[in-house]
């Protein structure tokens, strides 16, 4: 039994024309020889809606029943396809999270996957069903239903190919793989052959918005090798994988841009160990992800604390502030959501020298100001005025020529 | 502990307004000392919109993906409502029908209630949490999500309500009581105090709309009181309860309308034994409903035979009257979806010789033609034409004067 993990995301799935396509897609694969098992997202906006729905309710209603709210869209997504490949003639069965034995924590929203049990899909794969599985949602100990956080369905798709022994992993989504920059931005960006997991990760967590950064994480630890392509043609995409890559030769792979940053300033903040500790526990043990954190030396017995979150933490992340500063007598909190992060990725920059000083000059070149800098050994990343974010990725994708095909 | 059942419509969950609202009478309910698990329907049009979707993509989609499909509509109800209590500040929890412990059988689309485990439920209780529980849903022994039918939610409160010995289950309704006729039709029909399970399953059978047949029956089965109510006022409803009845000297208590009917009628059926086991055996291997049957002689080897389908049922009942009709050599089917079922109840008719005839009598007089009769020992039911049945429900009403109130 050769086992094939298919995933396809919610703009893939939008409305019956392409749920039909994509069940054409899955019986191909069947009568190609393969075990398909499709793990499909929630159609077009039904997550946001549901959110809305919510909003209307409560300003931050219980993360327990947000998940219980959310998981339905995967539901109805699931059964749907069900449904169009049944009506193909091919026998089908359709599995929330649960079902499919995707076993997480209990942080709700954003729950993380323990282990995936993966008794129930073999026995209906083995009884010669194509089993189509809810992404992005599982169960915790407790019988509860959680889900994964955005995006979390890539995550269930590359749990299960691990979990299966999958032969391939195909991620369908709305572009045709991995490119050196978003094409919508910059027009003559580069469609990528191959990237390593690594690469992959630094463009994932930086907005690139193909692939989920765990879900990355996990194929890298799990050495599944992840084909990104087009749910709307048969071209082959970009294989994400591990080990040596053709293209490492090239210095900077990719450039992104991320609208989905809120920078944080807590003024006069009291100098003294444990303060920075009790701020970010306070962040953490809400799961909230802090990523740029810059501390500045001021005179005296305070200094400057700046860092940033994502849009979606936003609310909650004020609310707590509000708390913890209060108790630490901070002056003042300055909240900015009019910022973006623009960021270059490549594994061959650590062997490269150079690279930042020429990210930096281009942004300068362009009249646009740094507010913050954060870098990894194979990413750089600039916090910019959000206006002139795209001007930013359009001059360093022509700065490094990643639009030209490099000949090994 | 003492434990209160509630149970609401998808129309008195509809919006936001009316959630807040139904959270609201929750609270006042649980402020009252009582420990309160409500049974929740899908808001308003909900389920239809998802059977609408289904059947853009199939005519007959699998029942076990319908289940998956209609399932999340609940899962919505409970979320919302959920989240509006706790926004009150109340602890609150919400529970699909399996995490309730409601086990079912396999007939996936109108399961059947094998037995609730009401641990969880219980364990929430203790813990001093409201308990939200989706109605209309459950779980079989393979882990899958069913549907238990139309109005299933009446069915689920009531069976919580017995398996955790409720101090009352109350239903509530669009409306505030059970009544002799559906007051839109007669402006001058009365609202019943109260009504014997009897009674109340035969006004449920034929298409009050009030409660769902299986709640009564199980409530008859269980002893469990039911008090009908309205979501939209704080007036007291019916009872519906075993025992004996302040009303019972009432030959009759009530005339309904059912329009959900279609007769079918199988002209030159081979007379021979084992024929009408055939046909309906196979009618019941889908679970479709027949109710009633009538056979009338003819001259030779043929009989033709008459029987009534609900409308839900008619696409499915096409299919497999056309396959067992091919091979029994039938020479024709007739289909009628034009009528309608105007029937009486009374617990008081058994010793009243009469009724019927006075029922005929009346529809005779205002030239109504009756298609179909069916008895049963407290009702009496006819099929006529659809445009004349209400007509036939306000004359019928007058000629017993249910409008009046009677003094014991």
């Amino acid at each position: 039994m050769s086992i094939l993990v298919q995933k396809y995301g919610g703009s893939s799935v939008a409305d019956v024309q392409k749920l039909k396509a994509v069940a054409g897609r899955i019986i191909q694969a069947t009568e190609a020889g393969y075990s398909v098992v499709a793990v499909v997202s929630a159609q077009g906006d039904t997550t946001d809606e549901l959110l809305a729905k919510a909003g209307e309710i409560s300003v931050s209603p219980p993360k327990r029943e947000l998940d219980m709210l959310l998981s339905t869209g995967e539901q109805i997504s699931i059964a749907l396809l069900a449904m169009a490949i049944a009506e193909e003639g091919y026998s089908v069965i359709s599995l929330t999270g649960p079902q499919g034995g995707i076993c997480t924590d209990h942080i709700h929203t954003k729950a993380k996957i323990l282990r995936v049990d993966p008794g129930r899909v073999r026995k209906e794969l083995l009884d010669g069903r194509i089993v189509i599985v809810a992404g992005f949602q599982g169960i915790n100990d407790l019988g509860d239903i959680t889900t994964l956080g955005r995006g979390g369905s890539d995550t269930t798709a590359v749990a299960l190919a691990a979990a299966l022994d999958a032969a391939a992993c195909e991620i369908y989504t709305d572009v045709d793989g991995v490119y050196t920059a978003d094409p919508r931005l910059v027009p003559n960006a580069r469609k990528l052959r191959e990237i390593s997991h690594g690469e992959m990760l630094e463009l994932a967590s930086l907005g690139a918005a193909i692939l989920q950064p765990r879900a990355v994480e996990l194929a890298a630890a799990w050495g599944v090798t992840i084909h990104v392509r087009s749910s709307f043609g048969d071209a082959l995409g970009t294989l994400v994988k591990g080990g040596d890559l053709m293209e490492k030769q090239r210095v900077v792979s990719g450039v992104t841009r991320d609208l989905n940053v809120v920078k944080v300033v807590l003024v006069d903040v009291p100098d003294r160990p444990g303060v920075a500790h009790k701020i970010f526990s306070t962040l953490a043990n809400e799961s909230i992800n802090v990523d740029m954190i810059v501390q500045t030396t001021k005179q005296g017995p305070v200094t400057d604390l700046l860092f940033t979150i994502c849009q979606d933490d936003y609310p909650l992340t004020r609310k707590l502030i509000e708390q913890v500063t209060e108790e630490l007598n901070v002056s003042q909190v300055i909240y900015n959501e009019k910022l973006a992060k623009v960021s270059i990725v490549g594994a061959g920059m650590m062997s490269n020298p150079g690279v930042a000083a020429a990210m930096f000059e281009t942004l300068a070149e362009n009249g646009i100001n740094i507010e913050v800098i954060s870098t990894s050994e194979i990413k750089v990343s600039c916090l910019v005025d959000a206006k002139k974010v795209d001007v930013a990725v359009r001059a360093i994708h022509d700065r490094f020529r990643l639009g030209e095909e490099v000949i090994a």
